[in-house]
């Protein structure tokens, strides 16, 4: 099933796309009832598309793949060549920003990089999942950009305005739903030219591994965004430039830096 | 005024305190209409009380008082001093806990630390806020407990399960609306032992600066919790421990680690 969350008649809705069909569904992801049919169908409109999600927060893996771990020159704390256990960080829901859109080049950061990404939305409450229960917990599938002020990741104390300042977070299309996480092409284009080509098999970290790991310590809710990392081939972009991240299964999000 | 925030007939909501009378209001801090009299009365009852925030980030300032970074051994990255600018992390809504309650210690750490902190909770959305319209975003003023695990904030990439775990961030009693944050005493007790003891005086960055610098990065959200960063005096806790933080003209947060 493909889920897509759209602006209708001014407001958020949750919509299930079938083909150029849109059939709008009641509630929300929070809500004790879930979402339900409305009974109501509108034609598909991609400039309509809202991030497919709700967020409380917004849950990212940091070198999770080796190889960019490699080009980034640095590996886990205490010097070990790659990490024993994942590297969480956090953007808020500030960061979101709509598929198809276009975002900001901030104009307090003179090296803003693309970072592809698969993203896992959860779809109810969970803690300290066990490794078979942990896919249960995901509603969907989706590609993120995990936008990043490199030289501000350098120069701070923790990654805030480097990687959770507003709209650094372009995620989409749509989730999908029934999908294997664990072997998918992962592939960031800009401007057309493939920059970063990978497989989501090479994780350090399965999704598996990092929902296990993430719910011991928060409690994730449904809506929340986990973005499970990024592969080699991290660069910097221009005002002008268009972004692609496509996953396998999934579709494509597209991003214009402005 | 003096505003709580109450679990009453089953339902998060807000109150008026007036010696021990609440008047509860209508709607949220989100909600176009903001908060309006309800027109009904019941007795204060301290342990229904909530954290009095509806945050979707709470935003944290680390080391910004000169003395904390002493003891810590530690300063800006490059070495400096003092840091030339607020260092930033964030914890999600997950974090809260209620004045009055009990945190479990984590069973995954071994050096839980207190640090007690005065929080500022936003009631208009802000971006790029300046100077003299800074504390105008503000909503009012408590007492905020940024628990720590120190072992793992050592250990890891990022400050994430040392700091945002669940509960890791008890606040309240109550937010004082009329209160100038600029030099107001703050003290922390274990069990009735002093720890910590300053004033708001002795931050680094000030409140009015605090809410400049992250203003241009992200968005404040009506409800968001700003944690102001904790004074020298930290150390670590047990099972069994009584703490207490205390913001002059706001009152006391009671917090019991389990």
């Amino acid at each position: 099933m493909r889920l897509i969350r759209l602006r209708h008649a001014g407001t958020p809705r949750w919509g299930r796309l079938e083909g150029e069909t849109v059939h709008l569904l009641s509630g929300s992801l929070k809500g004790e009832e879930g979402l339900t049919d409305a009974g109501e169908t509108v034609p598909f409109d991609p400039a309509a598309l809202l991030p497919p999600a709700e967020p409380s927060k917004i849950v990212c893996v940091g070198r999770n793949y080796a190889d960019h771990i490699r080009e980034m020159g640095n590996a886990g704390p205490g010097g070990a060549d790659l990490p024993l256990e994942p590297g969480i960080f956090l953007k808020g829901p500030n960061a979101l920003a709509e598929p198809g859109g276009a975002v900001e080049y901030p104009e307090w950061t003179e090296n803003f990089h693309f970072e592809g990404e698969l993203a896992l939305v959860i779809g109810q409450r969970a803690k300290n999942l066990s490794a078979p229960e942990a896919l249960g917990a995901v509603l969907g599938y989706t590609c993120g950009l995990d936008l990043t002020a490199r030289d501000k990741q350098r120069e701070d104390l923790q990654w805030f305005r480097a990687k959770a300042a507003d709209r650094f977070c372009p995620l989409g299309p749509w989730l999908e739903t029934e999908l294997t996480p664990t072997d998918l092409h992962i592939q960031t284009r800009v401007n057309g030219a493939v920059k970063q080509d990978s497989r989501t098999s090479h994780m350090i970290f399965d999704p598996v591994q990092v929902l296990v790991y993430v719910s011991r310590y928060v409690t994730l809710e449904p809506g929340d965004v986990v973005l499970t990392g990024t592969p080699e081939g991290v660069g910097p972009l221009e005002r002008g430039d268009t972004v692609e991240v496509e996953v396998e299964g999934v579709g494509t999000l597209q991003t214009r830096i402005v």
